[in-house]
């Protein structure tokens, strides 16, 4: 009797303001199953007719189950297939897994360590979000609740790719992961042919944002390179990344070979794909100052 | 730290499509503390940040904690009163427990009858409505889960007031109770001197069902009388209610004294309301037929 | 070709955030038919499907064609039938027309003064709200574009009757028509046994506007009552209104025979609408401290 | 006085819902500058607060004039520089002028046709969306109002360029661009070298219409590609176009250096552009079966 499937009707809508509020997302819930307020921010899982569960943070969808893997796989496989070895991943952000599970995909990878500053998004996920948490067990993870731009100050030279999947700069602990400062601790935290990669916004409702990400990003790395993907459900369905680099050049040193090799299911990330995401649109070249 | 209490942000939103569609009220939700499918109906019970909480079926506002004292206390005081001494009353709808709790404000029942389809209606309420639901287990009350319009038909000349706490029409089994043989029926079950109050919509966005209803209740009763209150959160905030009575007159058989001496408390209904109530405004007297 | 009807789809949605912002009034729109940011308001004006035009000043709904007649006709009828012999009647607000359409329905008017602080929203109501405004050029009505509060100042002994139709006291001038300074200036223009009267908001989103209107206007008139109506499309649907007076009872010095007599058509305003209208809720009685 | 600008509130929302209808985008409006119902749709133009003007036909978003140029150029340079001299294009749909202003930049193009089936969208654009419409007018265009299928059937072995920019297939006339009678007119249509080249919706909510249009464009033309571009207020943010060729192919007969020898402005396309367009995600090869 329990199992009869739930009506969705017109009544229950989520509603996501885009930077700026004069626009954005709606969705149909067919239920929300779980609300809370962390320390952090407000946490909503709700699940949606056709896109399954949907996490919110402070009111800023973070992904849908029918189109995460676009996010996830373009932040995390652009890095790991550009660095030739590697071994050491910090993932700063990420509570709900995603980018572990893609991280995790690598033979290579020995350590990925995952600094989430709130642990009741891992909580949530790991009861609510089968699908991202898979790996938030595996024996190969670490987890640390700490602020990460605290986290990455305290290692030096350790790290062959750090992560940053953070939400909005504008939400919630967001901020402290866009500063100057912060980039510098990465550089210092990476091995000496380390590779830093970030998501950095959408350069339609957020230009400032993805203008100010890539400049400081480019002010501490000697090789800095911004590439794009789709993402359905997210401000504008264009988002950015912002690799920065000591050694390696994403599309010089990325080796083909290794990718389509690779056995784990992908479907977003390929070969093309990869050196296809660096061609960017006339306006972003100038947003951003890359000619 | 579990105390924490939600922010309400702008994310959460419920809507309320009123009759045809083209209006409705929507309130930011808190939280959604239930939503259930029932084999009768979507049952979501929701937190609003000023109203408490809010009772919906099939996307249908049935009340929030904030003014459900309005539409109950007059639903059931007007008729209770008017009745001299009502012992045996049948409540058919209401669920959630709100008419039953006015009810059992009178002394002179002895015996109340909630027959409510739905039991997961009144499971939702005795677990989330607490204000609602509070003389759901009196002795003096009895549960039926039973479609209204087959209990009604069993009971011959035993009720002294029959109350009609019903959804809509249009939705659910609502439809059931808005028919001439129901009302016929009614009829039958009350006392020679019984009395039939039944919630009759709004005649703003739903005209066409108040003269129905009005019409086919006045063709059963000898004496009928529509009134009306205000219900601040369902549509247009102008409801009616049409006694139906076989003697007894609502406004000369109404016994003044026994409403000042009444011990319980009453937020809404007094002795002046109760006969301000009866005065229709011009356009109600001519869409009802009422001159 | 040009008269094809629009097809309302559900593209275009008005928004109506009531007090508190935590709840609200949608409506489809046909079409937007004029939108002006004049010096003191933003004025919108567009068609809805069912209800006519609706005049929206500052995003806040001042009627629809469909029930503007229920709000207009109990502002005006039960102060102009309690003075037994209104001649001269000052409209404060009111620039749509309505009030003055209404107040020129009595025969015993001489002089209408309709003081509107915005010209643009009677150049508006007069192209695009013919019933509103349809009294606008009667010889009987003078328009003065001026503030309400300072027009009043200028007049001692002089008006039979005073109306005030303002925006909600939050919004544009309407704070101005809510303070005890403006309240005795009314006192100090109407003849020695004129009448005062003002909506007053309403007490389910604006309980603390409707208590000190109250206590101001009561402060002020030896005699002062509230009453209500149902007004459809207004925030909670129960309106209230405020009679002050210097001599005049609206219920002992009001009458009747002048009502059943009156020529003119009335949809809402009737004998016993008159009289039941000053019935108050319990709460309401409280919120006031009228008992 | 008259050029006081109108201040954006939260009142005035235009909703678009994407298929399935349990998604979409809001935008708020500042003002509503246009409404009509054509023989053919019903045609809106708003102000957006930040995106100008905004063109929608039977409520679903044609284009803002803040991200238009994604669109409007992938559509048509990603064709018009595949073939090595187009002289002759036709441009089915596309009454507001976006395409052919971005076809009239090619030197070489001697005509110009538009097949609008829809005087009223020209008309509006004219008077409304001035950057869109401004080549119009121009003497090497022309402008037939006629349906789009009917009129390429008209037409053997003419045409350099076909572009079909059309609305929707499920919406309006936009169905009839969308069969295979009419995909293999187009190629009847075209010169021995002739290209072909349509918006084709996007994978994510329209997965359905993705597929079908491109396997019934595959099934007619020798070569056939799809690519992809991003268009931010777009479902999704992430369209989808397809070549149908005869000979050309659009990477390997590309000439690069008459892109970059290009004297007009280009805010989206350029050379990395058009061939990184044509790396498609894993997933929607899957879905259209290209490996």
């Amino acid at each position: 009797m329990e199992d009869r499937e739930l009506r969705t009707l017109n009544h229950l809508m989520y509603m996501e303001y885009y930077t700026g509020g004069n626009a954005g997302l709606f969705m149909k819930m067919k239920q929300l199953v779980y609300s809370f307020q962390s320390p952090f921010q407000r946490i909503d899982i709700f699940e949606h007719p056709e896109f399954g569960m949907v996490l919110v943070l402070d009111g800023i969808t973070m992904f849908t189950e029918a189109d995460e893997f676009m996010y996830h796989e373009m932040l995390v496989h652009v890095p790991l297939f550009t660095h030739p070895n590697p071994k050491r991943v910090l993932i700063i952000g990420g509570g709900d897994g995603g980018s572990l599970r893609e991280v995790l995909k690598h033979p290579s990878v020995e350590e990925a360590i995952l600094c989430e500053v709130d642990p009741y998004v891992i909580d949530a996920a790991k009861l609510h979000l089968k699908e991202m948490s898979v790996e938030l067990d595996n024996p190969k993870a670490s987890i640390f609740n700490e602020n990460g731009a605290d986290f990455v100050r305290k290692n030096k030279d350790y790290f062959d790719v750090i992560i940053v999947d953070s939400t909005d700069p504008t939400a919630g602990e967001g901020g402290h992961l866009f500063t100057k400062e912060f980039y510098s601790n990465c550089y210092k935290a990476l091995r000496k042919d380390g590779i830093f990669c970030a998501e950095t916004e959408d350069p339609f409702y957020d230009k400032g944002w993805v203008a100010i990400a890539y400049n400081r990003i480019s002010s501490v790395f000697p090789i800095s390179k911004m590439y794009t993907g789709f993402m359905t459900t997210y401000p504008s369905g264009m988002w950015t990344y912002t690799i920065g680099s000591k050694e390696l050049d994403p599309l010089e040193d990325y080796d083909e070979e290794r990718v389509l090799d690779f056995g784990a299911p992908l479907r977003y990330y390929n070969t093309e794909i990869h050196r296809a995401s660096f061609a960017l649109p006339t306006f972003l070249k100038e947003l951003t100052g890359q000619f």
